[in-house]
């Protein structure tokens, strides 16, 4: 080890100390006859003093010609600084380093772009092709930290509460039923393919029959989509199943560790939690109330429903509307016409008719269309419904139930951000219970899993497979938070009787079923215990403690949005030798 | 949580406790009226006792119909068992639980195999195909347990030392130059391929560029090789990497590591080291000695050399050979003509052009060509060199250095076996140093690196690099165990300048060195820092610590020798929507 010191550790206490120091030029300046150098680690910065008078005159000169981002060896002594040039601002701002002697492992070419930002000016595909350079950042280090204490936090957790991680395979198996696949050629077998998981969801079903009882890993998955801001081909999971559990086990469990790391480590991220325990919502609830399944709950801004006060509303929209709702933004009343219309426009890409906008102003609810027709009761039951006061705006959409939630639920997001609602501090939270089991597929007429085929629906509800699909509710539970899913778990089938039926509702003949899940239909038939499970996003959740605005941010090499990765220069072509030993060819 | 105790847990102090247990129904006994069973789970068995008079007649009706491996809870009281009754064996042996209630969760069909076997006396295909019933036996139970122990401890011991795990993507570039890779084709970018990473070695290095200083990370890294006993398609490595470190700070960082575990899991394992610090040989001492560069030290049968002594021989086999090697049997100068032509066939099967058997009796060597010829000089000084006893047996090759090397490495291995001369309850950890860098391959006329192309050259050799590229020796070292390698390391090469006279060495032009690793040479060139690291093999160690005879047993879903999974039936076709998806065709 060359170092004795990092370049964070030394004090006032050390002086007088012998050290040496390794690291990277963060800056160079020449003062009065002296080199002044800010030698940076992973730790810290100290400043080293060169002297021409207390080092040899060829290390002076080779010191002359470095610049920033050189990597050097310093030998030196421990000085205090002179009492007016302290910096407090700096851990180690009380000394300095009396060099004696440099050594200069590496020269540095001038970075293309500065490392001493946190990178928000910089485009992102520079600062992906030279990420070597960006993980200087003292951001991007202390996300990477952040992010091995969570998953630290997140092994410990697990492994005192009974659980041993254990390694599924990366080479797995093709399951075409869920989202798109990246597939790998055998070479072994011709014409024969791999698949990579889209998560160890069988395999960890199949360790529950294996007796493991409580299994857990930090487990990579795969999935080709096309890239979202907050999508990666391949992202990192907390993968965790229990055996003999009920639902409420499984929610305690995640809770518990996620409350833990949130205080335990509160100096690392500044983050504080609104709701201990964490708010549980139906998915009923969280859809009626914020017209999403994964509402943002920093803020209220609610969605109130008037169907039944404006049911023979004088104003037409509203009368011959299947409903009407709508939710109150704080202190927009004044808001322009070119602002209200911007409202508008939104809400119709969401896929309302339209919105209407109403002004509460001192005197009440204005406005030239629906205002002037509405009924005094009517506003009144506005303005009772939603909460609203003077200097509020109204937005309100009268369409179908799951049209209007989603349009006003897309508008409450949009407002919130717009009045910075949200305090960026705060962890919320929440469970959402309850899902339906199915959703009916209008394009492909087909019933479609809510979750995925192995979730359990709830007892009670086991009659309406074959009568109401629509009405079954699953074991379903999702943690969300600040809008964002962070994991999703169920309680699972564990008998193929019942799986059978989900399957066959699906679709699936039992042919096909045994095709594609016949392990799993057939490890059912040798004693299955009741087991459920639940994955929280690992990349999702180091965003949401490191308060960053994408998943990229928190990994050390992530794909851009085209899915490449521009510094390695990947994907990219292979040879003939390669695909005619995987006996594949392109086809383009 | 449906259990209040695990099958485990209950003492003679739990006493008329009321407690619910689930598990797996290990055995049933009818006796006397009663019915009893065996409740087994991970943590261990208890014994459930059904009377007819305390349980209601349906539930005990039920129950008689329960076999082996069904999944069963059981509500109850805690009975101590009548002294004669009780089992010192079982750590539960004392208490038997009297149900009052008994659910059946699930049914089981008769197992494919017994599960309470080692599973040593089935075919492995089938262990595999019914993997999740293999996983019951409590031999595999300890495994994983005692891998993810071992994990564990790698994580929380790397933690101490200011280590960060980062996760590298799996999703890689291919860089032909090392073992054959696994292809994954890209969708969005048509006939464009990722790979399967080998290790995650470039990356690790661009992270020390990147200022992280000390990464680990356990890894998966894939292989598309032929399959051998101890090798998979995918492997698990400990990746580790330090900035500013020479050789032996990370051999010293490994040690301890391993040091620890040893000690701290004894219980677990039962291992003992041999050496402690770790023994410590040059390649040339290894081969020289053991005629192997991962010998198995748990014995000593070294290799000795009597090419001056029988220089001028009247043995012409001797006499005309470029060297006379030879290894002692201990024991075997009773070996029969039939056993001692095996072993010479042995010698000839890897690569020897014959073997010399002589047999040590109590009047001294006899035998009947070379016996009868060699002096007595020479017999002296095969006896002394080779440390002979009366009742031992010599084997000498007369042949090249490396050919003799070979084969008496592969013998003394042979007759370590056989002689069990190995204690498997000993791990014999060693370092393995001053590696060649460069081998020369006949067959393509070119050198190739020893380990890979980024391990650094002693500073002392680089002048060698265009005068004598075989004398250069690398800044590698290896850890080995027992006749296996547990992992490899080097220090790397940090500057350009230097990787690229090795690339040169190797054959890549300028272009081809760009094209392949352009972004390592591009970051060499802002500021990189000294650096190496290590990559001990998890699967391995695991498989060590376990005393397995191969890795699969210390895996939860390994492929078989084919790289198939039987239970899942991978590979498998892929779909004509995902292959026209991928632009890519099969070509039979």
């Amino acid at each position: 080890m060359r170092k004795t010191h990092t370049a964070g550790a030394l004090r006032a206490t050390d002086e007088g100390k012998s050290v040496i120091l390794a690291g990277w030029v963060h800056r160079r300046r020449d003062f009065g006859g002296l080199i002044f150098v800010d030698l940076r680690d992973r730790y810290g910065m100290t400043q080293i003093t060169l002297d021409p008078q207390r080092v040899p005159a060829e290390v002076f000169k080779a010191v002359e010609g470095i610049r920033a981002e050189y990597v050097i060896e310093v030998e030196g002594t421990v000085h205090l600084r002179p009492e007016k040039m302290r910096n407090p601002k700096l851990a180690t701002g009380d000394v300095e380093v009396f060099a004696t002697k440099v050594i200069i492992h590496n020269a540095a070419k001038v970075p293309p772009f500065p490392i001493d930002t946190d990178g928000t000016d910089v485009d992102e595909n520079l600062r992906l092709k030279y990420r070597y350079l960006d993980l200087r950042r003292e951001r991007m280090a202390r996300n990477l930290t952040l992010r091995h204490k969570l998953i630290k936090h997140m092994r410990d957790y697990m492994d005192r509460n009974g659980f041993i991680e254990v390694e599924t395979p990366i080479l797995f198996k093709s399951t075409p039923e869920g989202a798109r696949e990246y597939l790998v050629p055998s070479r072994v077998h011709p014409g024969e393919f791999y698949a990579l998981p889209q998560s160890p969801q069988q395999l960890k079903q199949l360790l529950m029959v294996g007796g493991i009882e409580r299994y857990f890993q930090i487990a990579r998955c795969f999935r080709d989509e096309d890239q979202r801001a907050d999508r990666q081909p391949e992202f990192t999971q907390l993968d965790v199943e229990m055996s003999f559990v009920d639902r409420d086990d499984v929610m305690a469990l995640i809770e518990t560790m996620l409350v833990q790391f949130t205080t335990e480590q509160a100096a690392l991220h500044g983050k504080r939690l609104l709701y201990t325990p964490f708010r549980r919502l139906t998915f009923a609830e969280a859809m009626g109330r914020y017209g999403n399944d994964k509402p943002d709950l920093r803020f209220g801004m609610e969605i109130f429903d008037v169907t039944v006060a404006t049911r023979d509303s004088q104003f037409a929209v509203f009368a011959g509307a299947p409903g009407v709702r709508g939710i109150v933004a704080p202190g927009c009343a004044a808001y322009t016409r070119k602002q209200t219309d911007e409202l508008i426009e939104f809400a119709r890409k969401e896929g309302a008719k339209g919105l209407v906008v109403l002004h509460h102003d001192p005197e009440g609810i204005r406005g030239s269309g629906a205002g002037a027709k509405l009924s005094e009761a009517e506003k009144a039951a506005l303005i009772a419904a939603g909460g609203s006061k003077p200097g509020d705006l109204l937005l309100l959409v009268a369409d179908a139930e799951g049209i209007a939630l989603n349009a006003l639920g897309k508008l409450r997001v949009e407002m919130g951000t717009r009045l910075k609602l949200a305090d960026p501090n705060v962890l919320a939270f929440a469970w959402v219970v309850d899902f339906p089991m199915f959703t009916w597929d209008k394009d492909d007429s087909r019933w479609v899993p809510n979750h995925h085929l192995f979730t359990a629906p709830r007892d009670e509800d086991l009659d309406k497979f074959e009568t109401n699909p629509g009405e079954v509710k699953g074991k379903q539970y999702d943690l969300v938070c600040n809008g964002y899913e962070a994991g999703g778990g169920s309680i699972r089938i564990h008998r193929r009787d019942v799986q059978l039926r989900v399957m066959s509702l699906l679709g699936l003949s039992l042919e096909e079923a045994y095709k594609k899940f016949g392990h799993m239909l057939d490890a059912f038939e040798y004693g299955a215990p009741p087991h459920g499970g639940i994955a929280p996003g690992v990349d999702r959740l180091a965003m949401l403690f490191a308060g960053e605005p994408n998943i990229r941010e928190v990994i050390a090499f992530p794909k851009n949005q085209q899915a490449a990765d521009v510094m390695l220069g990947i994907p990219s072509a292979a040879t003939d030798k390669q695909l005619k030993e995987l006996s594949v060819s392109v086809t383009l």
